[in-house]
C-alpha cells in the first residue's frame, strides 16, 4: 500500500456528470462543453441533464420548474434559527450551514429537490436578517436565478427572454449572467466538496447529511473561499496605472496572487471564458472595474511567467467570478454562499450516483506512533 | 492512475491516533492496547491522550475536566431548535447533526472543547423533549459520563471510584461500563467518518463544520447505524432454545447477520472483548439476556463458518455495544447517537492532525460520459 498525500492522482470515482482536463483546458459537463451549455441552459435544465442524463422537453421542464418552485418556502423554524443566527452575526455560510443540515429527510428524490431550491431562499432571508429586513417570500412565478435575485433584493428583475420570467429590460442581463455563473460552476469533478458528498452517501447516509457536509468543505478558503479576496485586490490596484507595481509586490514578497493558478488546470481555466463574456455583457455602470480586470489578468499572466517561469500559472474561476458577483451587486460575503448555490445541483447529482454505486469508502491509513504504552493510574503520573 | 472502489487499500492519511490491525485484532489508541487503557481510563483522559499525545498529570486533568464541564450547557437558540425538533418526531441523529452545524466556531481548540462537551447535552436534551419532558441541565460536579447519564435520567448515578462523581453503589457500575463505551469507540483508523471530518479540515475549513459532516456519516447505516438491529434480534430469538433455528432461517435466506462481520477485522473484534466483560460486569437485573447473547454469539459463529466457509466472519463492535446499552437502560434509538459522543473526540484529534497536515484531499475522477453532445434549445426538442 503506497501513501499519496491528499490522494493526489488517485482515482476515487467513476462518474459520467463532469470531465476535467487541466492540460487543454476543458470542462465537460454530462456530455457537453461548457462554453456549448453555460451561455444558453437555464439552471432548472443543467440540474435536469446532472440527475437524468438529458435535458428536458418543454414539458418536462415545466413541471421540473414547478416542482422546484414549490420546493423554495423555507418552515418558520428555519425563519427563527436563521433570525437568532443574524442577531450573532454569524458568517452567511455558517448560518446556511445550520440551515441545511435542519432539514428534515424524506426520499432521495425529495431531498435532491429540496437543497436545490431552498438554499436560495435560505442564502436571501439571512442577507435580509444581516440587514435588519423582513425577508421576501419566494415568487412562484420566476424561474430560479431571478427568483434568487427577488428575494435577495425584494425586486423583480428584467425579462431576459428564455423563461425566467421578470420583466422590464435592464435586469435581464443580471438573470443571464448569474444564470451562467450558476452553470459555470456546478460541477467540476471531484473537488472536496463532491468528495465529502459522495463519502458520506456512502455509509447510506441521506442527502441533506451529505449537502451540510459538502457546505462545510466548502467554505474552507483553499476551496471556496477566495473569490473575495479577488475583489480586494482589485479594488487595492484601484488604477490602471498601479496594476504592474502592485502585482510586482506580492510577488517579491513571495506571496500568493488572488485569481490566479489551479490544483488541476495549466491552462487558462475554462470557466473563467465564460464568467469574463458573462460580466463583460452587462457590466455598463462600471465599465472602468471590468477594463482594470482585463489589464490586471495580462499583467499578472506575464508577471507569472517572469517570476515563476514554467509553473504555467493561469486565470482560475474565481478571478472572474469576483467581478461577475460585484458586477450582479452582490456582497463579498455572499460569494461563497452563491457558490453553494450553484454547485448544489452537481453535489446532489454525485449523491444520485454514489447511492447507485453504493460502495463504502474506507481507505486505510498508516499508523506512526507505538503500541506498548502500559496504563498508569493519575494518581501515580 | 488506478481506480481502487471504496479506495480499498489505499492509504488516505498517516495518522498517530490509532492503529487497526485486522488479521491480529488488534485495536491500539495513542500508543496504548485498546484493552490496556478502555476499561481504566476516563473518557477526558482518552480525549487529553489523543488531542495531546499523553495522559494528563491529575492537575492538568481537573483543569482539562473543567474546561469541559463549563462547555456543556447549551444556548437558548439550539433549546428551542431541539424543541421544535422534537415536535416533529425527528430522528435523534438528524437534531444532533442540526444542532452541532449551528454551533458556533471559535479557535480550534474552543471549539473541539465545546463539540466533546456539547454533544451529551444535545442528544440528552433532545431526549428528553421527545418524551415532553425539561431537559435536566448539566451537572459541573460529574464527570463526562455521570454527567450524560445524569442529563438522560434526571438521578445523579452511583460512585464508581474512579473521580467521575456520583453517589450511592449500583449506578456506579453504570458510569464505568458508559465510560468503557465511549473509550471503545473513541477512534478506528480511517473510517467513513473520520474520513469525512479530515476531508473537510483540508479545505482549511472549521472543526464545527468537519464534525457536523462526520456525524452526516456516522448516521449511514453502514457506519453507525447498525447496533439497533442486533438488539431486535435478541428480542426475536427470545430463547436459548430458539437461537439456532432462528438463525439457520437467517443464513438459508441468504441475509446479513447483524452484529457480525466487518470490513477490517478477520478475528474476533478487539472491541467486542472489552465491551462483553463490560456488560457482563453489570449485568445483574436480566442475566437472561446476557445469557442468551453468549449462546447467539457461539452459534453464529458455528454457523458461519458452516454457511460461509473460509470468511472467517466473527463477532463486531456492534453485537456487545448493542447489549451493554441495553444494559444500561438505553433505548435503541439512542445507540448511534451515543456511538457520536464516544467518536467524537477521535474526530476532533483527527480535526487537529489534518490542520497540522494542512493538505487538500484533491483525488481523481474518471469520467465515463461522452463529449460531443450539442446545445439544443428548449422548443426544438
Amino acid at each position: 500500500m503506497s501513501y499519496s498525500p491528499g490522494l493526489k492522482d488517485i482515482v476515487a470515482a467513476e462518474t459520467r456528470l463532469s470531465s476535467v482536463d487541466g492540460e487543454a483546458g476543458e470542462l465537460v459537463i454530462a456530455g457537453y462543453p461548457l462554453k456549448e451549455i453555460a451561455e444558453s441552459a437555464r439552471y432548472e435544465e443543467m440540474a435536469h441533464l446532472l440527475w437524468h442524463g438529458t435535458l428536458p422537453t418543454a414539458a418536462v421542464l415545466d413541471r421540473f420548474t414547478g416542482e422546484l418552485a414549490a420546493c423554495r418556502p423555507l418552515s418558520g423554524a428555519i425563519l427563527d434559527s436563521l433570525g437568532s443566527a443574524a442577531k450573532e452575526r454569524r458568517p452567511v455560510i455558517d448560518a446556511v450551514r445550520a440551515a441545511v443540515a435542519s432539514l428534515p429527510t424524506r426520499d432521495d428524490a425529495s431531498d435532491a429537490r429540496t437543497l436545490v431550491a431552498v438554499l436560495p431562499s435560505i442564502v436571501a432571508a439571512y442577507w435580509r436578517f444581516l440587514h435588519r429586513e423582513e425577508p421576501v417570500e419566494p415568487h412562484p412565478g420566476l424561474g430560479h436565478a431571478a427568483n434568487l435575485l427577488y428575494m435577495l433584493t425584494g425586486e423583480i428583475p428584467g425579462d431576459n427572454g428564455d423563461g425566467d420570467g421578470g420583466s422590464g429590460d435592464r435586469g435581464g442581463d443580471h438573470v443571464r449572467a448569474l444564470t451562467t455563473y450558476l452553470n459555470t460552476v456546478v460541477d467540476h469533478g471531484m473537488n472536496a466538496s463532491t468528495f465529502t458528498a459522495r463519502v458520506i452517501i456512502s455509509t447510506r447516509s441521506d442527502f441533506i447529511s451529505a449537502v451540510t457536509g459538502a457546505i462545510g468543505a466548502l467554505k474552507g478558503p483553499l476551496h471556496g473561499g477566495a473569490p473575495g479576496p479577488v475583489l480586494a485586490m482589485l479594488e487595492a490596484i484601484g488604477d490602471i496605472d498601479n496594476a504592474e507595481s502592485y502585482l510586482r509586490k506580492i510577488l517579491e514578497a513571495n506571496e500568493r496572487l488572488m485569481g490566479f493558478g489551479h490544483a488541476v488546470y495549466r491552462v487558462r481555466d475554462p470557466r473563467a471564458d465564460v464568467l469574463s463574456r458573462a460580466a463583460r455583457s452587462f457590466f455598463t455602470q462600471d465599465h472602468d472595474l471590468y477594463a482594470l480586470a482585463l489589464h490586471v489578468e495580462k499583467t499578472a499572466i506575464e508577471l507569472l511567467e517572469e517570476y515563476k517561469p514554467g509553473r504555467r500559472l493561469q486565470t482560475n474561476v474565481e478571478f472572474y467570478t469576483a467581478l461577475l458577483l460585484k458586477g450582479l451587486g452582490l456582497h463579498p460575503d455572499l460569494f461563497t454562499p452563491m457558490f453553494a448555490i450553484g454547485r448544489v445541483a452537481g453535489w446532489v447529482a454525485h449523491c444520485f450516483e454514489q447511492r447507485a454505486d453504493d460502495r463504502l469508502y474506507r481507505p486505510e491509513s498508516v499508523y506512526t506512533g507505538d503500541d506498548t504504552s502500559k496504563w498508569i493510574p493519575v494518581n501515580e503520573r
